[in-house]
């Protein structure tokens, strides 16, 4: 059944969240969207793209009457903003929100809010080089997978709403634990990511060795650009998300470096076939990739 | 001046060789261009999509009348090409060739041709996912960068020659030391793909730990997908310029896991300023790319 609220709060309205008020309000979901954010700049933007209907600086005017509300700011912020409002929603709101990390986050905020409101992480994987509502439509997550992270606290129903909410958004839906979740995600986007970081520093490492090249920039091709694009990603939030899933991230680091060595055996030793299966199992993992 | 040749012989006529092909015949460059192979089905493709005028199996019956030879077939069989039709090229002939590493391999042909033979080495950095004369295109090489690089023995005018044939192509023209050229490329290219390469393979490593995820790679977003796509290259050429530039690419891949330390240790020690530090380097090196 196709759900109905009064009043949603989308706390963050950026990119993600932005791009959700546009759906809540495309849609028929919502009748009334507020935007909970700090810059006057930003709220006017998501305002004039049609991503809110209000906006208002201070939570405790909007929380009371509130019947869902997203939270769509940077993760390391989430339990500040829940520990300034959480108490102030009325019993079976539902809580929702899109970060990046859940486990241990999820728990946290669990723990913050009052028993008696509804809380459902949830992670849509879709997102741009761009940020910011200014860069936000209702068919950002088309296609794309949310993923949705319920414990054993969660409500049922709740969870069969926020999973509507993202099929009205036309993504297909994953239900994973939420630490399984933190390995999963740590495994297909925290490391590539260090992956990408680690290969444009190293590449100014090595370019001071041999200052006669001039700029090594200037040699690099396609390759080098699609390999190191997610290294153009903002440093605050990726600063977060892998302190908060660190535990992970660093066995992950672990097992890639393994298979860095074993490559450098491979060449240290001159051994052309098994460099051959190597990049033959690489290529043939790459192709099942969706 | 424009050069103008009689007879061209392009051994090797896929998605470079073929493209060169198209280029020589529609710029006038070529009076006739022979397309030198095995495949009979691939130089039949060749002449159908105009990159040849016609074709031969047996090179002893071209190479005694060709004005420039274009060595255009995997790296790994430039020496044995050499050595079969190297003796039979009459004097003033230029040949370049389009390979990924120079180096010692500029050093091996030089000292297979005759000192009459007039050798220059070229590697155009341009290619795409598809292989084959099918996918070639006189537009292949427009914008792209094509690196040149001679040595005390090459002639200055055969060089001008060849710069000038890739300036008509459209390329921009880069003049570096065989083996300065070795280790630029094993940084901007070469170390990137082993890194993709590891990261398809070590994400096949960690989802057996973990069976309870399902297929792992479902998960995967647009970064993962840019992260890797290199890692969708032909096996047998990667294995061979891994081979070639293998000093170099062990040394690269030291400093590369020494930027990995680095996000290890930052991460471990939950060094927040340092990590965004480091990220915000990348992100930075990684927007001057051009």
């Amino acid at each position: 059944m196709r759900p109905r609220f009064e009043k949603v709060a989308i706390v963050g309205v950026g990119l993600i969240g932005g791009s959700l008020g546009m759906i809540l309000k495309r849609e028929g979901v919502a009748r009334h969207v507020v935007g909970i954010g700090r810059s006057l700049e930003n709220l006017q933007l998501a305002l004039s793209r049609g991503a809110i209907d209000s906006y208002e600086g201070d939570p405790s005017r909007v929380m009371p009457d509130a019947e869902l509300v997203i939270l769509a700011t940077p993760v390391e912020s989430y339990a500040s903003h829940v520990r300034s409002w959480g108490k102030l929603l009325k019993p079976e709101t539902i809580v929702t929100d899109v970060g990046s990390v859940k486990g241990q986050l999820v728990e946290h905020l669990e723990s913050l809010l009052p028993p008696s409101v509804r809380f459902v992480g949830g992670h849509p994987i879709a997102g741009k080089e761009q940020t910011g509502v200014g860069a936000g439509s209702p068919e950002l997550f088309r296609g794309a997978l949310c993923i949705l992270t319920p414990t054993a606290r969660t409500d049922p129903s709740a969870l069969q709403t926020v999973e509507t909410l993202w099929q009205i958004a036309g993504s297909t839906i994953v239900i994973l634990d939420p630490f399984l979740h933190d390995w999963v995600l740590g495994a297909v986007s925290h490391l590539p990511h260090i992956v990408a970081f680690a290969l444009m520093t190293a590449l100014e490492a090595v370019q001071q060795r041999r200052p006669d090249t001039g700029d090594l920039l200037q040699y690099a091709g396609g390759g080098l650009r699609d390999t190191t694009r997610i290294a153009g990603s903002s440093p605050e939030m990726w600063r977060d998300i892998l302190l908060w899933n660190r535990e992970n991230v660093l066995a992950l680091l672990e097992a890639y470096e393994c298979e860095l060595q074993k490559f450098k055996r491979l060449l240290a030793n001159g051994d052309a076939a098994g460099l051959e299966r190597e990049i033959t199992r690489a290529r043939d993992l790459r192709r099942r990739l969706p």
